[in-house]
């Protein structure tokens, strides 16, 4: 069980697409939405593709030392003439390995979020959260987020 | 005061920014965030020539028919892993002026957005209302979203 030290934070590649799709499908919600095969659908390399060509998205992995992906995140820079045209970070997709939890991954992964958030310009870091995720919503509030708002949904 | 059938939904363009700001400040949360100045402050055009130039953004206007701008809304295409790969529609910084309201406007600018978003392949659209703002959250209700996730920010 690797020390959170040596735990690292890095940009995803293709190759750690596997990997983030367990996680995603690793909870309540995501297990009825993810398709895990082997091969994976392919929709899963396409959308990767789309968004690691995207400038304003950074997907990341945490790393532990033994290479192992142990958690994942996605963060967009959103521009927009709100606030005085400041940019926007949207947080989503976090997730951290089910062996891996309460040791300061989460933490570590949106930690990095914010600063890269705040060196991009942006004034406002947004996120959703689930009603029923109350754990998450604890932890949320305790990095200094606020649950000022309703998050609301459509699903086609 | 112009019929429903005469307002157009068009994409914004430079000309457009003083009008939807004057929207966007209107209102209590907005009037402490914005900067209403003539000339208005140059962050407000270096903010609409970035979401101008990216592919993912589309700032839209309705349009009444006398060309005056009536409102406004933000949608951000963003790719992600998680749904098997299924990119998500973001509403943001949805605006009536306020002469216009209870008009079907927003409606409009709704429809429009979820129109859009599932010609580019979104499955789900989200959005954030505000926790003081009942009325947006009825809105949105009749539209067919669900108040399902709590919306929770960090400001810097």
């Amino acid at each position: 069980m690797a020390a959170i030290s040596q735990v690292t934070i890095r940009r995803a590649c293709r190759d750690d697409v596997g990997a983030i799709v367990a996680m995603l499908a690793d909870e309540p919600l995501g297990s009825a939405r993810e398709r895990i095969e082997d091969p994976l659908p392919p929709d899963y390399f396409q959308a990767f593709e789309r968004l690691d060509h995207d400038p304003n998205i950074r997907l990341v992995v945490a790393q532990d030392g033994e290479g192992a992906v142990v958690g994942c995140l996605q963060l967009c820079i959103l521009p927009g003439l709100s606030s005085q045209g400041a940019s926007r970070g949207l947080i989503e997709d976090v997730r951290v390995a089910a062996q891996c939890r309460s040791r300061g991954i989460g933490e570590r992964l949106v930690q990095w979020a914010l600063a890269e958030a705040r060196a991009q310009g942006c004034r406002l870091v947004e996120l959703f959260t689930h009603h029923s995720r109350g754990d998450a919503q604890r932890f949320y509030k305790r990095l200094g987020f606020q649950p000022s708002h309703v998050g609301m949904t459509l699903r086609f």
